[in-house]
Order: C-alpha cells, then structure tokens, then sequence
C-alpha cells in the first residue's frame, strides 16, 4: 500500500476543509462573537503545520498511483480525519465539552446525517452554528464526487450501476477525467445553493438561516439552526422550496448534466429517477390521506406536512415541521419504510438507494418467472440495458450487509437499555444518514442521553452507512492488510 | 395444466386430515364432551363426500403428471383448504364464531405459527383444543416432506441447498422413491413425538397435555392448552425437555436419518447445523448473563428462562414461560434479532432459515474480498461443496421478497393504527411463523383484537412464510397463468 501517498491526499484535504473555517470566521465578527474565532484559527493553524510537517517528510516525488486498497483506506480515513479536526470549534469553544459528542456532531454533519446532540440549539455561537452546517454541505459535496467518480471505480456494491449512465465526461480510469466531472458537479451544486438561498430569502429568512437551511437541504443533512427545526418559520411558501429542494438533492446529479445539456428524453427513460418521484407521489398520497381530517383540517395543510415530512426522509434529510410521532400510525408505518429506501445513486441522499431496491425488486421477479420456466433465460434490464450479473450480486451482497449492520446497531444501542422502536429506530436513521428517527429519537428530540460508547458505534455506523458499508467494512477483513 | 389432478389430490388430502379428526372424537368421549362429537363427525362427512364427488366426475384414468406450475397450485391450495376443513369444528361449534377467527386459528396451527386469537384457552372443550394442537402435528409433518421431498423440485429460493444433503434415499426426480424419503421422516417425526410425549408424562403431565405440548413442540407450532402456556407447569424438568425438543424440531431432519445409519462425521461437518447451535448458545448466553441479577436471582433459572425462550424464537415454536416484554431490553432486542433468522432448512422451523443466512453472510465476504482483488474468482462453499451462483441468486431473491412483504405487512397492518412495535413484530412472527411477539401481541396477549381484514392478511402471511414466500407469490404473477 502506498500509505505515504494517502497521507499526504489527507494533509490537503484538512487544510481544504480548515480553509472553510474562515466562513465561520466571517460570521463570528459579523455577529460581535470574537472570542469564538480563536477556536476556528487553533484548527486552521494545526492542518497547516500538519501540511508542512508532511510536505517535508514526505517527498514530492513519491509514487503517484494509489491502488484500490489505497482508495478504501483514502476514503475511510477521510472522514475520520475530516471529523476530528471539524470538531475542534465544538470541543475547544466548550460548546459541546464532551469529545464523543463533538466527534458525533461533526461526523453527523460531514456524513449528512442530521442527527445531534444539541439539546438547546439557537444557544449556541452562530458561528459555530454555521460551521455546523457547512460540515453538511463540505460532506455532500464530498460523497457526489466520491459516488459519481470514485466510488464506481472502486466497484462498490452495485454503485457501478451508475456508471452506465455517466454522461459526457465519461468516467473510466483515475485520469484528469475525473477533475472534469467533479468541476461539473461543483458548478451544479454551488448553482443549486445560490438559487435555494435567494428563494429562502424571498421567503423573508435572514442570509444566515437561508445559508444554513440551504446547506441542510442541498446535502441531504438535516442540521438546523432552529430548535424546531424548520417547522421554526410556519411558512407554506419556506416549507414547500425546502420540499422541493430535498427531493432535487435526492436526484442523481448527473440528471442536472444532462438537463443542462438538453438530454430530456434520457432524463425521462431513467428508471431509478421515475421510481424515485413515484415512490415519493405513492408515500406523499397515503400520507396525506392519512393525515386530512384527522391530524390537519384542510387538504392543503395535509399535502404540505406529509410532503416535506416525506420529501425528508426519503432523501435521508432529516428535517422536520411536525411532530410525526403524534400523527396516525399509518402515517408513521409510511415514514418508517421509507427510511428503508434512501434517494438515488450519485445524489447526496443516503440509504439503500431507490436503484438497489429496483435491481433487487427485478431479481425477485426473474426468480419467479424462473420457477415457472426452470429453463428460462432472464436478464434485469435497467434504462433499456442488460444489468450484469455480477452486479445484480453485488446489490445483494450490499442489501445484506446493510440489514447485518442494522441489526448489529440495533443490538448495540439496546444493550444502553433502549427500547425496540429507539434502538430499532436509531440504527436505521444513523446507518441510513437521516437524522431523527421514532421512539427517543423523534423529530423533537436529540441523541444527548446515549452512553459514550453508544455515540462512538453511531459516529461508526453513520460513517459506514455513508461510505457505501463495503469501503469501511471491506478494512476488518485481514485479506486488506495482508500484502 | 392439470387442474383436474390438483383436485382431485385435493380430496384425498383432505380426507385424511378428516380422518384425523377421530382422535379429538376419542377425547370427546374421554371427556364427556358428547355435544362436541357431530363438529368433528361433519368435516368428515364432507370431506368423504367431496371425495366421492371428485371420484365420480374426475376419472382415475387422468393424466398422472403434474408440471411444476402445478405443484405450486397444489402446495398452495392443499394449505388453504385445509384450513377451511380444519377451521369447521372451531367455527360449527360456536366456540370461535367468527369465521375470520376460526380460519385464522386454524392456519396458524396448520402453518405451525402458533398465533392465537384465543383469549381464554382454558375454557374451550379439550376435544377441540386437542385439535386445535393437531393441526400444529400435521402442518409440521407436511411441511417436513414439502422441504425436504417437493420443494428442492420445485426449485423454491434455494431450498435446493438442501438436496445435495440428502442421504441415502436422495431426491432427483417425483419417483416413488420421495414415497421412501416421506416415510423414514414421518417415522422419525412419530419417533421423536413418543420420546417426547413419554418425557412430559414422566414431568408429571397427563396424557392430554403431554400430547398437545409435544405436538406444539415438535411442529415448532406453539399452540398450547394452557392459558400460560409451557410457564403454567413452573417445572424446570419440563422446560428443558421442550426447550430441547424444540432445539431438535429445528433441526434437518435429514440429520437424524444420518445419525440413526451412524453417519456422525457427516453431522458434525454440516454448516448449517453448527451455526444454528452456535446462533442459539451465544444468544442464550447473552441473554443469560443478561437476566442475572436484573429479572432472575439465580444463574440456573436466568440459564433456563433464557435457553427456553431463545429456543423458542429461534426455532419459531412461540411457547413462553415467561412475559419476556419485562425483560431487559438486551434481552429483548436479541430475541426480536433472532426472530429473524429461523430454524434449519428441512426442518419444521420456519423463518428466514440459517442456511440462507449463511449463503448471504458468505456471499457478502466475497462480495467484499471481489473489492480488494477484482479479479478473483471467489466461491461460496457450504459443507466443503461449492454452492452454484443461481443458487445465491435465489437465496437474495428470497430474502428480498421475504423483507418486501415484511414492510407491506407491517403497514397492513399498521392501517388499523397500531403502533410501530406492534406492526412490525406481527409481520415478523406471522411471516416468520412464531407466534408472539412483542407490543400488543406479547407472550402474555393474543391476535384477538385485530380487525377482520388484517387477520384474513396475516393468514395469508403465515401461509407465504410456511410456504417459502415465492410458492404463494408465483402465483400472483400474470405468467403463471398464462399457457
């Protein structure tokens, strides 16, 4: 392994994300709170010497090529790094004085999760706030690339599905390619935040809670401001942008290429995007059914609850303007199955993902239509094209690795003395990077009681559920380590 | 396809679950329920003329085949109408006068779920409750030829596994020799069902409850005469003869014709087997240790509460001995893990089934091993033989639709607004064919409160879990119907 090499990508990617600390920053004198930007220099300052410190041991002129395993450790070790310095602010400021919790506040946010262990949100420096939620934007950011660019490459189970569809800059080696699609995505991504931004402006938010919610939206993450998240505004106009914005974040980006370059009728033909909108339309309906008459009085306040609550976990975003704990069963059933699915591959969403469940859907199928023609030849095909077996497999392998994991976090969290519907509950929006979940773990609550030990296996399983599962499990075989 | 044939295999079917009607009329007469006679005399009756019908208007000189199309027709409709005939006596007598209930009491028996929507067992005739528990006997004795005989034929969602297990009267074709395998496990099942029988009346049970508990035991049903159930004897003798019985139900029954033509090696290299003792013993230790101190003083009685309920679970019997819901909640969340995994294949445990959780578990490893060499050729090997790729393909589909209808039935039955607990441990133990579960269906409740449409659902549940899910789904599909 070329550990020198992965060092080194790491030095400058902590002195990238450092060097975001000086939004922060701007904030904190924007809003008098100067004895906060000492705890954004002291981090700023540690990634730089630590850069230096690498720059001069490690020479320039070392090996270029990473490996495979090169890149699962990159990627693992990414996201660790990236939290431990992001939660300096947090632990140094005294804001959150417990390093579990700091560490799982910054993992929850670079991950997109949500999930927090604030109990008293809008107490905090608003500086911190917005470092809070820009770990979420730098995180969203971070996984498009890695599921559009990298991750195929890597082969992660099933995600190579998406590289059929790769448009233009078509992904193939580790080549100046890859800086090219990431250019394009980067371009979507900021446009997609300043157009979000000045609609939240529109919608007569401040500069701060629009940057804020916006970052939240755009990166699937969930973290707000507000103590009561984005139900705070009890704005139809504010509540349906964010709607729509979550949904268009759960969306393959490279949908927005092919947008922009006029390819509407590809747009139209890609099944995991129209299973998407429909799952989101079928779980919307019943949901507001649900709802109309019994927890709202008119349709309209019906339609508008149940889409930004399903909008939000669908894509794994995690905010919330209701309390969904008290509304109808049914409606909470609709919410807890969703959280199974996830957005699209390629989007910043989490979870399954809508693309998995169809390729296993057709699987199931096929092996019916297989017992009654034992002789039969079926192939899945997705968007017209023949899926190859070997990642039908994959997909497979992925789903049961996932629901191992749940259960295995689900046992972990119960062993705190948690109920069924927490600790159920809890794994599933940590593992599937949504946020707020059933029981303890409702959209009014936060994760502040768990024991340390739980909060460390969560900043674990939020960072696997992340990073595809494989790419972190994939290192506890002792085949990785051996040369 | 045959359709006559189906019918008219059918009719024997049922004229033989009729004649077993006899021996509640024996207890009866014992127990001077005269008035209860005629429930059990008319099933029978026409059951006799329903065959003499079919006799009459379907010649014997039809076509003796059957295709495989109409194997899945004949698995599905033999339980369905079985549990119309077998439901009679229940319904007839008024004792449960609704037919809903009475369909659905009677397909838990025969499916060997064991869920109840009896509220006060103790006050039924014991003619009926001895029926009641016969039906468990009976469904597990199917069930036993169907895994082991028909369905490896079939090709049901790799149950095919199994036949490269088979011993000396191996399965290739539907030959008279499936007459020959039938016959050595039926007398392996009646063995078992003498050994354990003269155990409990050795524990100090009297005939009528020996008898019933054994059948409940060995079919992995969970039916039981007692209110209480197995926790109404309070006697550690008779809680370890059941938990080890149902341990032994769980169990390929293939393994005891090894172990009766002293095939022990065998044994003791089977995967399945050991996996599913290692399942049960970690379990039972870490609930064990657990229960020690917190709900039991003594290790002995935390090891006996424990190892029982496990067994329970695990081989999908559902009798308890105590109301596990005050358990601590480790203890509770191993259980609900365990719920989903089930017993061995070819035995009378339902469930998911250890070797499929072995196929996956594997197929995951090399999933990710594929990651780090994406050149290798990794195959998955059960029992030191290579397991074919279609056969892993069936088992992901499997388990696919096995989660698919987990979710739709937890929403099911959620649209009656019950909790999240409550749905989705219902959809886990009638699918799974346990029993009792957790919320409002705990050891301590019953299925009684359920509205009509969610318990004529939950039958079809029970039924696709006992049937290995894709015998009952095949049939949805258009293809199956068409020519």
């Amino acid at each position: 392994m070329n550990t020198k090499l992965v060092i080194k990508v790491i030095s400058i990617l902590l002195l990238i994300i450092a060097g975001f600390m000086i939004f922060p920053v701007f904030f904190a004198v924007y809003y008098g709170e100067f004895h906060m930007i000492r705890f954004f220099l002291i981090p700023i300052t540690a990634s730089l010497l630590f850069y230096i410190t690498i720059k001069i041991f490690i020479s320039d002129r070392q090996r270029k090529n990473l490996s495979t395993k090169d890149g699962f450790l990159l990627v693992a070790s990414s996201w660790i790094s990236a939290s431990f310095l992001g939660c300096l602010p947090f632990f140094l400021s005294g804001a959150v004085p417990s390093l579990a919790d700091a560490f799982f506040e910054t993992m929850s946010g670079f991950t997109t999760t949500g999930a927090s262990i604030l109990t008293e949100i809008e107490s905090l420096p608003k500086s911190l706030l917005f470092w809070r939620s820009l770990t979420h934007w730098l995180g969203g950011m971070g996984i498009v690339v890695l599921t559009v660019a990298i991750f195929p490459l890597l082969g992660i189970g099933g995600l190579q599905l998406i590289k059929a569809e790769a448009p233009g800059p078509t992904v193939d080696k580790i080549t100046p390619k890859i800086t090219e699609t990431a250019k394009i995505l980067w371009m979507i991504y900021i446009a997609l935040t300043i157009i979000e931004t000045i609609l939240l402006l529109a919608g007569g938010l401040n500069l701060f809670d629009s940057l804020t919610h916006t970052f939240g939206t755009l990166a699937t993450g969930g973290f707000s401001p507000k103590n009561t998240s984005v139900g705070f505004y009890n704005s139809p106009f504010v509540d349906w942008v964010i709607t729509i914005f979550m949904l268009m974040a759960g969306i393959n980006f490279i949908l927005y290429f092919k947008l922009v370059t006029g390819q509407l009728k590809s747009i139209m033909r890609n099944s995991e995007f129209k299973a998407y909108l429909g799952i989101f339309a079928a779980a919307t309906l019943i949901v507001t059914l649900n709802l109309h008459g019994k927890t709202y009085t008119t349709f309209a306040d019906s339609l508008r609850y149940a889409g930004f609550q399903v909008s939000s976990i669908l894509t794994t975003t995690g905010f919330a303007t209701a309390d969904y704990e008290k509304w109808p069963m049914l409606s909470q059933i609709i919410l807890f199955v969703v959280m199974f699915i996830g957005g699209c591959s390629g989007s910043t969403g989490g979870g399954i993902k809508v693309i998995r469940i169809i390729t296993l859907f057709k699987q199931g199928i096929n092996e019916m239509k297989l017992l009654i023609r034992p002789r039969g030849i079926f192939s899945i095909r997705i968007d017209g094209k023949v899926v190859r077996k070997q990642l039908v497999y994959a997909v497979s392998g992925f789903v049961l690795l996932y629901i191992f994991l749940l259960l295995l976090t689900t046992t972990v969290v119960a062993s705190g003395e948690y109920d069924i519907v927490t600790s159920l509950s809890t794994a599933l929006v940590t593992l599937g990077n949504i946020g707020p979940g059933f029981g303890l773990i409702g959209p009014t609550e936060n994760y502040s009681f768990y024991q340390d030990y739980i909060k460390w296996f969560l900043s674990f399983a939020m960072m696997a559920g992340r990073l595809e599962i494989y790419t972190v499990l994939v290192m506890l075989l002792p085949a990785f380590w051996r040369r």
